[in-house]
């Protein structure tokens, strides 16, 4: 069947933490050459700096994930608001405006973002880290579609209740909190990080080229 | 039949542009004593002062428009980004967060967001518009649902094709161009600002008190 | 401000049961002159025959329920499966059918289908029932775009949580099952059926005019 | 790698037709046993006659097309519109229907429904097509929660512009109304029969199991 990444050069950013060591093994057991940056990506630079240092970039796959802060609507600071969008949302457009010149270029290039399907159904405690999340969810919509006639595919993953030390650790599953969550997902289980890397996979490889700015929920059946 | 609003006390923002004018009208007409604000939101103490200045509110209509930049998502520059957030998405927190404590102590209010449905349909060189207008959406599901036990309705109007001088001027109607994204319109015309505020009326009266948490778009059949 | 339908002939089906007797009760406040109409429709002439009695028809609610069977999906028989499409569905394609000569030539006219979010979320032992939910609210996004140019609004309402005898009897909602699916509401309660009725009420006024093809969930933040 | 439907008993219904023949070659190609189905599926035993022939069965891809009757919704007639449902519909329910027993019983099974976008967004003369996509897409939503907690995965591809014979054949890709509407998708391209069936492949596999319930579109952009 030869493998579904062989050759692609992948940049995966946050590739220490949430969805990113899961990506990176499963692309390279596909045969993706895997450029696994952990840089912290909220500096002005940094997304530029990566992607020229990176070189020739088949495939991005943007994983930014912050710290929830958990807190209701009116307790939330400015702080803990601007964080959410300076983590998640900023480093996106300056990865995304980085990277698509080479791709235009070549009339080639894929753009996976891993979202979260907060950003569809809404949840106590929340908002910022929502509302940043459904910034994302929009990008990927407008970029999608305007990219598109240039042969690259800019697609999301909407995803939770997935296995990953920054959502999921240990710990929190064995709370009461998650026990009563994890009864509303139909799946009746977490997904580990493999089966989401899966889509994420599916996503990157050219098995996907008619799907554009699409947003796929991967949460089990939480949200359809 | 009454008054639908009937001595509420409405703070409109942007009162002088986008939706505003018509808002003010048709709620006046109703009988809500609309406070029209007009100040600049960007300033981190603005939407504070302007809760503080309006003292009891039943109805806060967030209306924040910017100007759409209209370039390719990596011709957008990190200023023209943060303005989209700085204008629309920064001061719709600390608008509903100002607001939420007097709400949720008298157990009743209502936000209306004067969205846009660039944020469900991806459009070319809207990148960043619709990425601050996806924020809104998602932040409406969040809060809409955390505060609709305290008797609370946030919902939003997920609008676009509205008669009104900051995206739809007579200039821009004349264009080719307009003539053309009209032609996907299924309602076949622009509505009129006042039928928008009839929308905003529904949402901002106790004849949606069931309804939380919900973008409704008004679009002529754009988006369904 | 004037009776929101003054002197608007409305068909209301299923008069006796589901929304009907809010509907007809809310309507006529507003001035209408509601036709309410009590037949069975699952004959193959009766939605000519109602049309053709009623004679001027400016707005059809077309309120169509059915008893769920609630069984599933591989014990839901032919019998069961077909009765919903029978009652719900069939009936709602002869209505429309039916009635929009009359309002094509007058290029003017409203319909409002009371429909269900069922067909939007799914629910374990509803397939039948949301199956032939979900046929009525595709066709009304078909038939929405459709007559959209004749001036001519087609829109639903997709509701769940909303007090009727035929869907949540009081003995229903006494029941431990009932408690904990209101449970999953963020509102926290059933809609009253006047509430509903105000939904209907907006879209079958012209406030609405620019509202077509429009699925409208009504479910207190159940769906979004 | 391996093959990713390694030793899979795969049952395709209209197997000659639509989808059909390109998911019978992806598959087998995959380590599929592919059971390609060609029977007249209305007839009331056939559905069951089929899945008893089948045996064993670990995968169900239901591919139901009918002849678009492309008329307005007044001008469909009775049996236009039954014909629409017998031929996509009612044969669903029979198929799933037959076949869950034996995957409850194993704790394992895939159904993949071959759906339609034109149940997520109006076009006109479509009301009694769409209306049968819808009533497949929303069944997919019930049931896909309903066998989630049995390790069965029920998903639906709601896709379009797609090459097959039934809905895109060469002479009508050659009409200017053809060429008009591809013109409104961003992908600016119709999707070949493999592509499509690459996406069935990834719904079919392990790969997808954490995806319950879920419409997935897949229409170059067309919808979101």
């Amino acid at each position: 069947m030869g493998k579904r990444l062989d050759g692609r050069r992948v940049v995966v950013t946050q590739a220490d933490t949430f969805m990113g060591p899961d990506i990176e093994a499963v692309f390279s057991e596909h045969g993706a050459e895997v450029i696994a940056d952990t840089r912290d990506l909220t500096a002005a630079s940094a997304a530029a700096d990566l992607i020229a240092e990176a070189g020739h970039v088949d495939v991005l796959v943007a994983s930014l994930a912050a710290v929830n802060p958990r807190k209701a609507a009116h307790q939330t600071t400015d702080d803990e608001w601007r964080e959410m969008f300076a983590v998640m949302v900023d480093p996106l457009h300056r990865l995304v405006g980085a990277v698509l010149p080479q791709m235009i270029e070549r009339r080639q290039g894929k753009v996976v973002v891993m979202g979260s399907a907060s950003a569809l159904r809404g949840m106590s405690n929340w908002s910022a880290y929502s509302s940043a999340r459904g910034a994302q969810l929009a990008y990927v919509q407008a970029v999608g579609v305007e990219v598109a006639p240039n042969n690259i595919q800019v697609n999301a993953i909407a995803q939770t209740f997935v296995e990953n030390p920054s959502y999921f650790s240990p710990e929190y599953v064995a709370t009461a909190e998650f026990k009563r969550r994890v009864e509303d997902v139909p799946a009746g289980r977490l997904a580990t990080g493999r089966e989401d890397a899966q889509l994420a996979l599916f996503l990157a490889s050219n098995e996907s080229d008619f799907l554009v700015g699409q947003v796929i929920p991967f949460a089990g059946g939480w949200v359809v």
